[in-house]
């Protein structure tokens, strides 16, 4: 069934009205009246509905039943990532929509080479957001990630602090794997931050422990800064039984 | 310290003599005598040695030590991917490696679009092998995996089924979880199979199946092909204990 994120204020008790972009994808996908859609609020909320009347700007939907999106993790991952070069940071945010984050923040570390300006920082921010729209939908999400553009590193850790369970994973580290770290700490809420390039600045780190944040390993194999985030994300989601397909209630950790 | 991948035959006892590209990747480091290095034999053996001599077409090293490259995980993981479009299969090369993949095969499926005749798959390969070789460079891995092409599905799923567990990843599969399907079978081998852009057809899957092959979900978020084999690899190698720091000699399953 094909699917749109809709403004919440397109919903009126049991209709639906899409507008703008929706709308033109409606027409792209060839849909006609009788079809099913499922809109999604962008809450996490699912809406099945049927198309009830196509005019030229606009598509009536019936709604039929709403459900809590199944798709969406019972964990809330932010992903914070020192800002690469070039376009890594739009790779990692469309596999970390994917693979289930639930928000994604670029933020600037000691050796980011990459350093933008207020202005082209805006337009970037802009052109992410819409990466990850298109990736929520296109992987069956129920919100879309927000991508937030973080202005220091210590905002960064203090912010990241903030999750029930906070790790910054550190290819020096040689005790605590991530396994230990999931597995010690009950979270409903989780942070995984890692480094540019060329890697955190030893200060950096003890900087990130003294915020509370634990330093974990991702093993012996050194990853590159866009791969890093992604197997972070990949094993919390794992570990959380966030890659299996019934879902029960329990708490993590 | 600087690594280099050196042919077997560049050894000889206590010395070894590197040539061509690895000689010219010493002067482009700037290395000089008694710099130390790292050479890997591919065969996940890492000997510590350091430069003796340098002369224009090559670079002499003394081997100081031997040691099993502790980068290399416990578990051999095939990555079987059906070819994808564009250069969607080059990255996946490039993260399998990083992540640890023993080797990454190319299949054709019944909706792959991309069919490359046997000089352009040549070609191709050539340039996979090179990626593969890169990657374990520069994230420290002890072997170059070896990436191949398999002429035929049916082909692809005889060698997957040789391993001690072997996967086929389905969108549509309700049931066996990865992590299931880990626990449940011991194995020092593994494949693990992934889908085209347009993933399986239902046949495709029955055969699978028939073939030995345990088929199982990755999550109720759907996937991009690119996606699906690096996050099984990575969860498969979180499940076997291999991102983390100390290498035990446990058994896995």
């Amino acid at each position: 069934m094909a699917r749109f994120f809709v403004a919440p204020d397109a919903i009126s008790g049991k209709f639906a009205v899409l507008t703008g972009e929706a709308a033109a994808h409606v027409k792209v996908l060839r849909l006609k009246n009788g079809d099913g859609v499922t809109l999604c609020t962008g809450d996490g909320t699912e809406l099945d509905g049927v198309i009830s009347d196509l005019s030229p700007d606009a598509v009536s939907v019936v709604i039929r039943r709403a459900d809590r999106c199944a798709a969406e993790p019972r964990v809330f991952v932010s992903v914070y990532m020192a800002l690469p070069k070039s376009d890594k940071f739009e790779h990692v945010v469309q596999k970390a929509t994917e693979l289930g984050a639930g928000e994604i923040a670029a933020f600037p570390s000691a050796r980011c080479v990459s350093r933008p300006d207020e202005k082209s920082l805006g337009k970037k921010l802009e052109r992410w957001q819409k990466i990850a729209a298109a990736a929520a939908e296109q992987s069956g999400r129920g919100i879309i990630p927000k991508v937030l553009a973080i202005p220091s590193y210590d905002a960064a850790l203090k912010r990241a602090a903030e999750s029930d369970l906070a790790i910054l994973l550190y290819e020096n580290e040689q005790k605590l794997s991530l396994r230990q770290a999931v597995a010690g700490t009950p979270h409903r809420t989780a942070a995984l931050m890692t480094g540019p390039e060329g890697g955190f600045e030893d200060a950096e780190i003890a900087q990130a422990q003294s915020a509370g944040l634990k330093i974990c390993t991702l093993g012996p194999r050194i990853l590159r800064c866009e791969t890093a985030p992604l197997c972070a994300l990949t094993a919390l989601m794992f570990a959380d039984g966030e890659l299996e397909e019934t879902q029960g209630d329990c708490e993590h950790g």
